[in-house]
């Protein structure tokens, strides 16, 4: 464990609420030793966007929302077309499984933002069996670089991706368990959306302080985290403090694969598997259609 | 379970997740009457989503995410150019403030999407000067005409919008203090978006519970409501809420004008003059460019 | 009428390469009077784009072939929701039928480019019976207020439009009789697009030519044309011609409203009757379903 | 030479109009022996597109236009970032040079697309030193898998891509010399336009009758060919048959590699280079930044 996650945060209100991660018994020497799997995760910045959403003029709010999802559909598609997964988180910060995309790759997308919009984006790679550890270095990376907001700081590249494919990514899908019938078709919108988002929180939180997996909502009520190797019960932990903390009932498919597009066909197959089964927790193998 | 929460529903079901919404004290009677603001709302609910993702096999993800964002970024520039606002919620049900759209515009969204997207979309409006409240009629709407899942349900379009346009809708725009230098700059992406996240939760059911505003996060440290007519003290104890719960400070900017893009700019620039007095809340008027 | 529009063209470059505009024997005054149609016609031009897409280097092809079908795809929609047609054109220029659409509604399309594009668009717009003429209205106020590779220029609006919404517009839609079996599915793509191009280009000419009709190859066989007041035997007459020059064998349905888009329908609707009825020309009213 | 090419054409008129490719006797056997340069192409067809237009009633065009053009720019995407070309020819037909794409890309293109419009695409592949005759065999596999307007024809894949990468391609890059200071600035844009159009019109039906190169429109004054091997005094040729015919003066780079874009930017550095020196032709090998 990295000494800079393990603790001396010096402010309490940071440690308290993003829990540094701790080696977790269940989680043998020869998982950390990164031979089962391997995480390679980008963390896409657009460059001093803040500023630049008020700039000269606070922008209109529906202007920013389309850049905003746009671009990051325009990264969805470039690292998915590439095996990969990215996801939105909030948006001016966007975090990508990356787990064969190479440095061209990376500056392939950082150019082409750049001549199609706006705004440019930095990007930080980072490599580690365990996501957290992994978004951390691609993270420190930009962070050395300079602040989001330093209007100096544009399109930086940092970080080294994985040479070697050999290694493996884990992805788990999770899905309420109902939510149409439970939650969609009775609430009003947002209640709904209050059940799913509580789950979430819940989730990411519990997933992120014991295991360094890195959970995203991906809209409706699925939820996909990018994974260290967890065993069985340690998913069904999971499910189980959610469904405890907040009463909403999970299940999830859990894939393994060379990219995490492999690795979350086969989790969504395995979670279609819990729901033609009646389980909470399938696992997956890389099926041929999963390529 | 918040007593206000728990009581007065009948259906056991709903109570237990869907909190109602009750009048608060200082709500006076004139503000819930409709004569001060009128809030419209338009549910926009994917047709049959869910089964659709996984039919015949599932998808990929990322053009799952691609074709979301997309639509949801076709939704907020149709209905931005009318001066409504869109938010993403969960993508496949996503909430807009409409005041300014009337039934033709809603039908012309609908006959585009189906148009130019390989799923449809059912509408539903509501109207209240109550946000939750209006959420409320317009998924009932939606309810009463079949399941979310019912694959012979679409393009339903249901609920009467405002036919004077007289009513004015508030928008408050929150934002982080020190987002950028407190999370983004210091801690890994997914612990600033931790912090974010737990900001938002702890916000979205505060004013919910509390108000019946409806919370939305647009990304970055940006969180923009739907709210009722609610005073300045509301505001700083929602701030206060938010703080006291999770640590995160909040500061926001509140907007009151005919469309919520008059409002919302109203609230980008109170929250601007936020950010030069160091104050946590301002108010605006409408401005002569927030037209 | 001028000599060289008339015929013989004597003179070789200029006059060849920018045909006044006369009016002709065949349109009385009345038509030109803009009594029976007025068309508002905006002249979209991206600012300063050819030295924007070689600086500091040649930027990447599909890029710019992305930026750009993009940006049309966004002022097609624009302008598309407020009953007008937008036409690629040139992509770098662009020509739009604006009928119905204000000041406010351009300024508006101007402000949210520039706020998602990493160009700025101006904006010229002219109104005449005769869209020739409007055209040339247009593109005169651009002109007037710098060059187009100008950097300095940017954001441009000019020119008055229409007030008085009681104006109609006329839209032709053109197609190529069973262009599927005698072009594509018989000769290579290329080979078929000359086909089509080569009617397009007799099409365009005799058009603008003879009529002041501004002609757009719109995909697929299909060309729209934005039209003058015509009669029946002068769009037999553009038939006939393009028949003679290129072999190339149209039909079309015309139709009258008072936008693009109901005038556009209606076109649609008759060109679906010369394909019932096996005709050459056929003339729509505005339909129920048109607006 | 491909026979069906050569001649035997039986219908006169698209004979007249779609002239065969014959060699020329400044093209050397070795040329034609494709010892030097292999153009592979795809066509892509929209599976059904016409009839889909217009069912159950015309769509709205505004929508079609928007459709087709994001459509083009998701291929020009996707296949330019495996360094290939596409052009958007008629929209519903689409011609993209893809050397380097594989079987595999081609099926992940033709499903992400599915997965993400309410059409479908067919893809045909063709191989071979002369771009018309490779255009001919991607065109001749769709055919004989069923018409473009078969309803029961979807999501064809046909033809072999080059397994072997050595081979180059050929991308020759033209514009107007001056465009912006004798038509841009001076004409109405239609007549800018209709020049623009001529001087195309010209071109691509030389290069495709003379050297079965393909020439496609990209904008502006821009127009790309994927040409064979062609010499200097071709290229020359070429221009002076454009200037005699429509007196529109272009000039040209001409750039080799093994991709298209590597083609291309040579081919852009190179025009870059005529603009620096007066020059009318001038060809490049491929640059570092070319990749």
């Amino acid at each position: 464990m990295n000494a800079a996650l393990a603790g001396g945060r010096p402010d309490s209100r940071a440690v308290r609420s993003a829990p540094p991660l701790e080696p977790k018994s269940h989680l043998d020497a020869a998982l950390l030793s990164g031979t089962v799997t391997n995480t390679q995760l980008t963390l896409v910045q657009i460059d001093n966007y803040g500023p630049w959403t008020v700039t000269p003029e606070p922008r209109r709010e529906m202007d920013l929302q389309t850049l905003q999802s746009r671009l990051f559909a325009d990264i969805a598609q470039f690292v998915g077309y590439r095996g990969g997964y990215a996801f939105f988180t909030r948006f001016d910060n966007m975090v990508a499984v990356t787990n064969g995309l190479d440095t061209d790759d990376h500056e392939l997308l950082q150019e082409s933002m750049g001549n199609r919009y706006p705004v440019t984006v930095s990007l930080g790679i980072g490599v580690d069996p365990n996501p957290a550890v992994a978004l951390e270095q691609a993270t420190e990376g930009l962070q050395r670089a300079g602040s989001a907001q330093d209007g100096d700081r544009r399109e930086v590249l940092v970080g080294d991706p994985i040479t070697d494919g050999s290694d493996d990514v884990s992805i788990a899908h999770f899905d309420v368990n109902d939510a149409t019938g439970k939650y969609t078709d009775q609430l009003n919108e947002f209640d709904s959306f209050i059940q799913i988002e509580q789950g979430y929180a819940a989730l990411m939180r519990h997933l992120r302080e014991e295991q360094g997996g890195l959970s995203f909502f991906v809209g409706g009520d699925n939820i996909i985290a990018v994974a260290p190797e967890m065993s069985t019960d340690a998913y069904q932990g999971a499910i189980d403090h959610v469904e405890e903390a907040v009463g909403v009932d999970l299940k999830v498919g859990v894939g393994r694969g060379a990219s995490a597009h492999e690795a979350g066909m086969a989790a969504k197959h395995a979670l279609e598997e819990c729901r033609h089964r009646g389980t909470a927790v399938e696992r997956g193998d890389v099926t041929a259609d999963g390529a």
